[in-house]
């Protein structure tokens, strides 16, 4: 039995798919039935349904994006930080181990060789370097509560997509801006994440940190070009000249772009595809948001 | 009516006595009366009791030092950040101005010009200078939550001492520290600095940040000195060799030794005495706590 924390999130939906297709018992408490804050309450839980694992999907994102996280900081980092801590308490205090989707937007650019970030990188865009947005800034607070936990998987998801439209679908994201930032990024297929999440715990994966991301990285005209080869043939992208265009026209939080080196994912065994084939797979198949299901987000 | 927070600490046991001493009426809710997290049961109490201003004393400081912060991230994060983002919600909400007591910790050393460092230098001992214990990072992250706020007095408290033995208190630290660390700080009194907060809402002082230090500033040797002048004649202080030494030795994390200037808390017309006076005169009236309340502590 697993508890899944956070289901009625856009990550956390997935996770549940998951689990279920897989005939993995899980039980998905709300908020409401369970404070996931309350260390005693997640540990009662856990007792409760015997549960060996804990999957905690639960966080702050800011609607529509990272700058609500600026006019919201003491809810970002009540979700991203605090609340990490708490759930550790309660399943160390339930004696079972667990896994966190943490973000790999604690980290800009490329390592000091080029390379992609791997995870014994320290963050680059945290409040430690001071050059983050307030969100990053909590998410890298939320990996150092967990920096001495010997009993939890870190999962890093970064930039989420896949082939059904979505307000936080990264895809969709592009086909609506009206200006686009160019950069480069690696980048996690949703169901390739929650897969290989669902993977470390089945297949008993060491402790640690992992960067779920898909195998090498994009840059934001790639994935223009990709969509409109297989989407929307007539649709014209623009860009904003420069990042410092973006920050002033469209930006108030500065935004993590980054590319993260996934071999010690692969090195255990589980398979992530590589960005460009799982961003085609998506567009193949891509699936319209009704209209009204989108003005109801 | 004013509504204290916290008044069951170190500091809030002091503004009590202040708030009684002037016969200023007040409420000193417990935490079990009312949650100091939840902004509805703050909001509703200022509304019960038809307050027009609140204090808050209440913080996570590490036991018996800052280096218990280091051990317990959460429950700092949490009472000197998130704390300080609810109860700005619950004045708000209520529509009442209210006082905050922060910290100095978040400086280190002296300011560019070799000065002490004013309300408007920027925190150089935090998570964003990256050289910061986790408590001055939480504090840090605390005044950064109120960034924006207009309704708010800030006082910055540094290293609380008066002439009551207690173990909380620098005068007592020094004198029962096996070895010290020569630094040079400025210092609060804390009968000064409740009744310099209190002016602060009697006299109806801007809202903003206030370094509510006595004036100057003294090393540690300085006060070693004057212990052995006024208090302990026989007794010899040893020191640690250099700051590397003291980190190696007896310290976890990294502590903040700096100056601050209160020229801004002066310029109100609120007086303020020299550190020097200040620290003779409580040695001059030391009451020694008994034996068994040190244990108990």
């Amino acid at each position: 039995m697993i508890v899944l924390l956070g289901s009625s999130g856009y990550v956390g939906g997935y996770f549940a798919r998951e689990l279920e297709t897989r005939g993995i018992p899980y039980i998905a408490p709300s908020r409401t039935h369970c404070d996931y804050y309350d260390p005693s309450a997640v540990t009662d839980l856990i007792r409760q349904v015997d549960a060996e694992y804990l999957i905690n999907c639960a966080g702050y994102t800011g609607k529509p994006n990272v700058d609500a996280c600026e006019a919201d900081k003491t809810e970002c980092l009540n979700g991203n930080a605090i609340l990490v801590g708490r759930i550790r308490e309660a399943c160390e205090r339930a004696n079972i181990p667990w896994g966190h989707v943490s973000s790999g937007c604690i980290f800009t650019g490329r390592n000091d060789l080029g390379a992609g970030f791997t995870e014994t990188d320290p963050a680059n865009f945290s409040f430690r370097t001071n050059n983050c947005s307030f969100y990053s800034g909590t998410k890298a607070l939320g990996e150092e509560i967990l920096a001495d936990c010997e009993t939890c998987h870190i999962w890093r998801l970064r930039i989420p997509f896949n082939h059904v439209d979505s307000p936080r679908n990264y895809l969709s994201k592009l086909m609506r801006y009206s200006r686009l930032l160019e950069a480069e990024n690696s980048l996690s297929h949703l169901d390739d994440f929650v897969r290989v999440c669902v993977d470390c715990w089945v297949k008993r994966v060491p402790f640690g940190i992992y960067n779920a991301t898909n195998t090498g990285s994009v840059t934001t005209r790639q994935v223009a070009d990709l969509i409109r080869k297989h989407l929307t043939p007539d649709k014209q992208y623009e860009f904003f000249k420069s990042e410092d265009e973006f920050m002033q026209m469209a930006a108030i939080a500065p935004r993590s772009n980054c590319v993260l080196d996934n071999s010690k994912l692969l090195e255990t065994g589980i398979h992530m595809r590589h960005v460009e084939e799982a961003i085609m797979e998506s567009l193949q198949n891509w699936v319209w948001e009704p209209v009204d299901a989108q003005v109801a987000v």
